[in-house]
């Protein structure tokens, strides 16, 4: 959609780009504070849950599971934490955030934990989407 | 599950139920600071995403889905946020957050909106949860 950021390329980052899921593509969020947060955007243009088709939604969460399976099993992580919001950018995406033992705040959403953002150079990005397709495999 | 405050019924407080969903009931979250923001309980307990099959996670979407379409016809709402985290309450939850046009900060999770919670008198909460009822159909 024209204006819509998502829909025009300009976020999220190219080089943070995991893998096409089917309905979403996957990457990995530009801060890395909570080590593995992905972000999956849908591939068309929509808002909402429910301006999905059934089919659609069931797509879109079998595509969350999985990325939260494999950042749970490539991280250790303790519980994962899954959010839409939108209210930047109304294009649908989901976080998935792992939560590891050695989270300052555990108990706290991802929201509530002050943090300056941590910003992977270009070998350490490298790596960890390295990691992630391979745990996502073919 | 044993210690767990929502198979134990400890929670959410009875009187705050709005439906059985098949999968998950609804609640009318205690803090209505963002009016109408309610919270699904898985009736069985589970944790993650991948701790369910494929159907039973379809079937969860399905029920956040419906209750955004509800609350976004009630309260005209702008913008439907979605999250489940656990970090406290490991049983899996979903909120369903209407922001409406009246939200004092609208670009923000609502989990970034210092608030005083709001809770409803046992006339507004009956009134608030009878019209989702009615919203919901049977």
């Amino acid at each position: 959609m024209a204006g819509c950021v998502f829909c025009e390329g300009g976020r999220p980052p190219a080089d943070h780009r995991i893998a096409d899921l089917g309905a979403t593509v996957a990457y990995l969020n530009d801060d890395q504070f909570f080590a593995g947060w992905t972000v999956l955007v849908l591939k068309r243009h929509a808002v909402e849950l429910f301006d999905l088709d059934a089919a659609e939604r069931a797509r879109v969460v079998e595509e969350v599971s999985r990325v939260a399976s494999v950042l749970q099993a490539a991280f250790d992580a303790r519980k994962l934490n899954y959010a839409s919001f939108g209210n930047q950018i109304p294009h649908m995406h989901w976080h998935v955030i792992p939560r590891l033992a050695s989270d300052p705040a555990p108990l706290e959403s991802p929201w509530n934990v002050p943090h300056a953002p941590v910003r992977l150079d270009h070998a350490a990005l490298t790596t960890r989407i390295a990691g992630l397709r391979a745990g996502l495999g073919p």
